[in-house]
């Protein structure tokens, strides 16, 4: 089995809970790809360099100097610190970029109505690159940044969207078998979700109302009840999205889960 | 044959130097390594963030906070701008810092006398995913920044050292034959700094003064008579180093240089 695991800035910016969870990451068996997203650090360093930040409708604008920004932090000290840590414990980790190899393509996003600036979204992941590291028993630790080969520019990309793209065409394209003891069996790929809450909750102020299983049916009559919000549906879409393009399984929890079997959390089904 | 080339700081720092060069670069057939310097960004965001730069005799001190810039910005905004300024260009550029697979091992530089802080020296280079990268037809983009596999660090490291250690390395490994036109014959290595001169000056005052080809004996008469000063001795004594473990040729020249046909500068020879 192949695990895409995507963690947050709240681990990243947490170098306790970040030790914790990549000490738990080295321990899965198997293929594994972690995805990270960004945190806070781009924004102090923007500050300090006077770049401005422009928001518009609550979302940043990644213009040409914030682009660097997050170059530098994502691709550059937060990937590398976490492929030193996980190397430290035993995994063979390998960071990229979505310009790495090609790794992952994306597309601008249409500058109407609203230009964000220089952000995408995935359109092609290099599937037989990630399987020929996977396949050396390799870890790959993906930066959200990627590559917009059209117009040959660094795009900001939304991690969550990243890790999707990522375990739907690994699932698609799928994993070529092993001999060795943890070989995946064809194509199975998992998809998890870390994030602060311990997966989705029937009432967002109560910790212990976590949903066990969300399929369809139900994720409809949450979002009818408002009992989903704004944060958690976009990261509920791509959930389906993933189901839907054949991923085996798509698990939303915390990160100090990952190491329990079935980590418990919320599992997204068809 | 594969080329290892590096460039410094002179050139990452000028974005129209910068297009020359890399056009130049991916022009020139068969396997290739890049490997890049730093430049003036670094200290820009260092002085931006309050982190005081420390000089010891001359030489930078990398505390934990450089560490961090210098991996943001060597492993970051200026391996990732050249991946994908290559990829526009048409080649299947790959971005490697020294942690990415294991690529670049080093060692810590002893605190005494002089502690230098999170600095090192290659130890050991993975020739097998490298040759494994170049087989699928990529081209290495490597960042000066190394791990330390015994304390788990990151380290800064010096670029013309990074170059020659991989030359050294592959040469040592050797490149596995290809079968198409621009298969590697054997092990041959070729090792090629770029610099600010257009080669090793005997007069260095004056640009046409290029001396075409040093040995140990000039070497050793240039050093004696002070025509060879500072910069250039550690430049030079990589050089020679390569040339003794197996390198074919270590050219010295300006980046403009290297898509003439045997690109003129200085050849360093036994």
């Amino acid at each position: 089995m192949l695990r895409v695991v995507k963690i947050g800035g709240n681990i990243v910016d947490n170098p306790e809970k970040l030790d914790k969870f990549l000490a738990d990451f080295a321990s899965l068996a198997g293929d594994k790809i972690l995805v990270h997203g960004g945190g806070k650090v781009a924004t102090t360093i923007s500050k300090a360099l006077g770049i401005e930040t422009r928001m518009i409708d609550g979302r940043r604008v990644t213009d040409a100097e914030t682009l660097k920004v997050v170059t530098m932090v994502y691709a550059g000290v937060i990937n590398k610190t976490i492929v030193a840590k996980l190397r430290t414990l035993g995994v063979d980790a390998i960071g990229l970029s979505g310009a790495d190899g090609g790794f992952i393509i994306s597309k601008r996003r249409s500058p109407v109505p609203v230009d964000y600036g220089f952000v995408g979204d995935p359109e092609r992941v290099d599937t037989a690159l990630a399987r020929e590291l996977l396949g050396r028993g390799m870890t790959i630790v993906a930066a959200p940044i990627t590559f917009d080969a059209a117009s040959g520019s660094l795009l900001n990309t939304n991690a969550d969207t990243v890790a999707s793209a990522i375990a739907v065409a690994m699932a698609e394209g799928g994993v070529e078998p092993r001999d060795d003891a943890e070989a995946s069996a064809g194509a199975e790929t998992e998809l998890i979700y870390c994030f602060e809450k311990r997966g989705v909750l029937a009432d967002v102020n109560d910790e212990n109302s976590v949903i066990p299983r969300i399929d369809r049916k139900l994720y409809a009559s949450l979002k009818a009840s408002g009992a989903i919000f704004e944060g958690m549906l976009p990261k509920l879409d791509n959930a389906f999205r993933a189901i839907d393009k054949g991923v085996t399984r798509v698990v939303i929890c915390s990160a100090e889960m990952i190491a329990a079997s079935g980590y418990g959390g919320t599992i997204i089904t068809l």
